[in-house]
């Protein structure tokens, strides 16, 4: 439940159905769209609260029978094995394809979890013309929805985390024990399509780590930070990638240092500043933070999100969300070829998304200590963009399926040929299980990209944002309907 | 001289005296104040240009005699030896300590020189009640009198690089051959306030940077960029410090790779998040630039400088933009005890005010290649503070000046006993004289400082700024009168 702090010259309000509406219209909530459910709305509670420049919304999902609410912490969903992890997890993008799957798998594991977000993601693909492949509920359906299935609060603060007022607010609200924080801008393509977005990506990423570094500081000391970042930090060095240090012997002298970092788009080079910004709060701070260096993630189907639809997660295709197996499984369902970006040598580190909630909850159970920045690299397999095709094809195959391939020009800058060799045995350490990309898996993908296949907008699926030729002028000014 | 670009909607507004004065004030300049020169502006044609948000102020010192205006390049102070070289040199952050002396320099070697600035160095100052310990004029009577004695013309932008409408205004004005590129928050304590200086501090100088390199990309390909960095972006390793790369052998095999960072202030981490950047847009698109680490600064003359006190140089010795040897040399001639931060084992690189702008010359005249990010270590000695109090006592004695030291709790976060071992031979290779800290210098340093001392104000001398104690809540809600 949202715990409102009582500031002088704040206006609650308690609305059902439709009557929010009007005081938010009339606020300058910076570039969120509050999606309006198109179902009732009277099994929520909302709470608004406006301040001067009215950003803070707070929404909780409260079940139809209007149960007693359960204090944080002290829930009976808690057994006794639990009772010294942290209880009470933030999550910052929570509406995001990682994030909401993190949010349900925590909360199943009886965290109480707040999601927050500026739901800004959905506005991206309304701006740009895109959608995800699986049709998602809105988050307040999709929280409500999780309530009624299993019992369990998710609370959810809708805001904008480079508004400090904002996340002060939710901070002090909630009190969180863990931030996990997936609410950054987390396309590189995006980063890469013009000026102003690479501009917002690094403003939006930057400014707003630096702000959830300062709301631990001031408001929750302890308060352990998982924050994702991205293999894409380190490039493709011609050397072993180690977990996010490297000793080195230089000139009869020994060192352990941050691993040289090397990123290839403004989003990348973004979460480089990030853990750079970080490393130091951890210093001078001792702020405790893990910084996941997440690979690419595929699938969509994690046991939570498998429940019910209202809970599905989203499945991105496009040229400029859609990652590539995951692209590669659409673009086989629906008989386009599967687009290899130059060569197709460029080699990374993959991982399933039931891999990813997985790997969080591990970092959330097994905090870094005060003043520690921990990096664990967090992917499960190392495949060259070939090796995908190639598996895509055959597993396409078994159902049928004549899948095509096609070298198309490659948009990045990036080597298309490469030695890659990533270490990934922190996660593995504390006890991450992988899921392997397996037969089954693919199978399970193709199938689920058939099944929606009517859904797929073909002119999406070709890369359209160049590395090369992004310019300063808005690309949506004129903006292109194909 | 300011070449305004045809465009529609525009305003263009020539005016003598005052009359330019309304149409700014209409305007929403953005955390800029236009500093109004007590003397009479009749020798000066002031040009600004209303777009719809009217940010844009041109400004350019005509001599008395109203002379032909000469073209960019073709001036007859060009000596054929310099036909080769770059001619329009854009100096942003012109107005400021190093950027002053630099934008003279250029100036007096024959490069045109234009200054862009937004001048908030000056509004810092007011802000925190803060002044140099020199006079300064303002940057439109320092450009007059240069005008005056040396017949060279400045031009001036006032703006703010992070509006990427004025920029680009100034760039295809212009048109830069280099950029040398100051325009940043350059103090650590500062950004080390609060959060609102530290998020300030951050999105300034990467914003400001990132909309530079479009610039670059947009208007100028060619145009060199020679960035300041700083010698802070690599801490203190155990390790001999490189000038940018490292070659790492690691498992048997080897790369050169960036050279890990390990930055100690928002500030710094500013500097590295740039470095990023830059050497990604040297791959992606080509951008030919220089990194200049800094060391730490000293001095205040250099030839130009001197030649009139409306030319003088800025010297800050307070706790927040005072560095370490200028700041000592005025604590010697108040007979404040000089301040030593903890141990006072801590060793930077220094050098010569006079340095700086040889060095920045050096890298105009030697361009990087395309594409190249080429990194230099601009500093020619290395001091412990231990080390530069004792000088600072030694020279004092010989002066008549009783020097004390004493040792402060140290206000930042570093090591106070560490190896250093930093690499600086690549600017000495194309043509470095280095200026070293000898006693003629301290005994001139401390001469200036003894000349001003009625204008120190005590009470600024102390460190004010804790990196332990940063919070949430701007600093100055309620400023201290000290």
């Amino acid at each position: 439940m949202a715990h409102l702090l009582s500031v002088s010259c704040s206006l609650n309000i308690s609305a059902g159905s439709r009557s929010y509406s009007k005081p938010l219209n009339q606020c300058a909530i910076s570039s969120v769209s509050l999606p309006i459910s198109k179902t009732p709305l009277k099994r929520f509670t909302f709470e608004a609260k406006r301040s001067r420049k009215c950003r803070t919304i707070y929404m909780t999902a409260v079940s139809m029978g209007q149960e007693p609410r359960v204090q944080p912490g002290s829930g009976s969903n808690q057994t006794s094995s639990e009772a010294s992890v942290p209880k009470k997890v933030m999550v910052i993008g929570g509406d995001g394809y990682c994030g909401w799957a993190t949010s349900l798998h925590l909360s199943k594991k009886n965290y109480q979890v707040a999601v927050v977000d500026n739901l800004v993601r959905r506005h991206f693909d309304h701006q740009l013309g895109l959608d995800s492949l699986t049709p998602i509920s809105s988050i307040h359906n999709r929280i409500r929805r999780w309530k009624s299935l299993t019992g369990k609060d998710i609370e959810l603060y809708v805001g904008d985390i480079c508004d400090f007022e904002f996340l002060s607010e939710a901070f002090t609200s909630f009190k969180p024990d863990a931030v996990v924080h997936f609410g950054e801008q987390r396309s590189a393509p995006y980063s890469m399509i013009d000026r102003s977005r690479a501009v917002f990506t690094q403003q939006n990423n930057v400014i707003g780590t630096l702000n959830v570094l300062f709301a631990i500081k001031e408001f929750g000391e302890d308060c352990h930070l998982v924050k994702l970042g991205t293999m894409g930090e380190y490039g493709t060095p011609n050397i072993d990638i180690e977990e996010g240090f490297i000793t080195i012997t230089h000139n009869g002298r020994t060192d352990t240092l941050p691993y040289p970092k090397q990123a290839s788009s403004f989003y990348h080079l973004s979460k480089v500043h990030d853990s750079h910004n970080i490393a130091f709060t951890c210093k001078a701070w001792g702020i405790r933070a893990t910084d996941l260096n997440q690979g690419v993630v595929y699938g969509v189907r994690t046991d939570e999100t498998a429940m019910h639809e209202e809970l599905c997660n989203r499945l991105d295709y496009d040229g400029v969300f859609g990652t590539a197996l995951n692209r590669f499984c659409v673009q086989a369902a629906v008989d386009h070829p599967l687009t290899i970006y130059g060569k197709g040598g460029q080699t990374r580190g993959y991982l399933d998304i039931r891999d990813t909630v997985q790997c969080v909850e591990l970092a959330i159970a097994n905090p870094a200590q005060r003043g520690e920045f921990r990096v664990f690299n967090q992917f499960t397999e190392q495949f060259s963009v070939n090796e995908l095709a190639a598996l895509v094809t055959k597993a396409g195959q078994k159902l049928g399926l004549e899948v095509k391939t096609v070298s198309v020009p490659n948009p990045r800058v990036e080597a298309e040929e490469h030695y890659y060799n990533a270490k990934h045995t922190k996660l593995v350490e504390l006890g991450l299980e992988p899921h392997l990309l397996s037969d089954s898996l693919l199978d399970s993908l193709l199938n689920f990209a058939v099944q929606y296949k009517d859904r797929v907008d073909p002119k999406q699926i070709m890369p359209s944002v160049s590395w090369r030729k992004i310019g300063a002028k808005p690309k949506t000014v004129q903006a292109k309907v194909k």
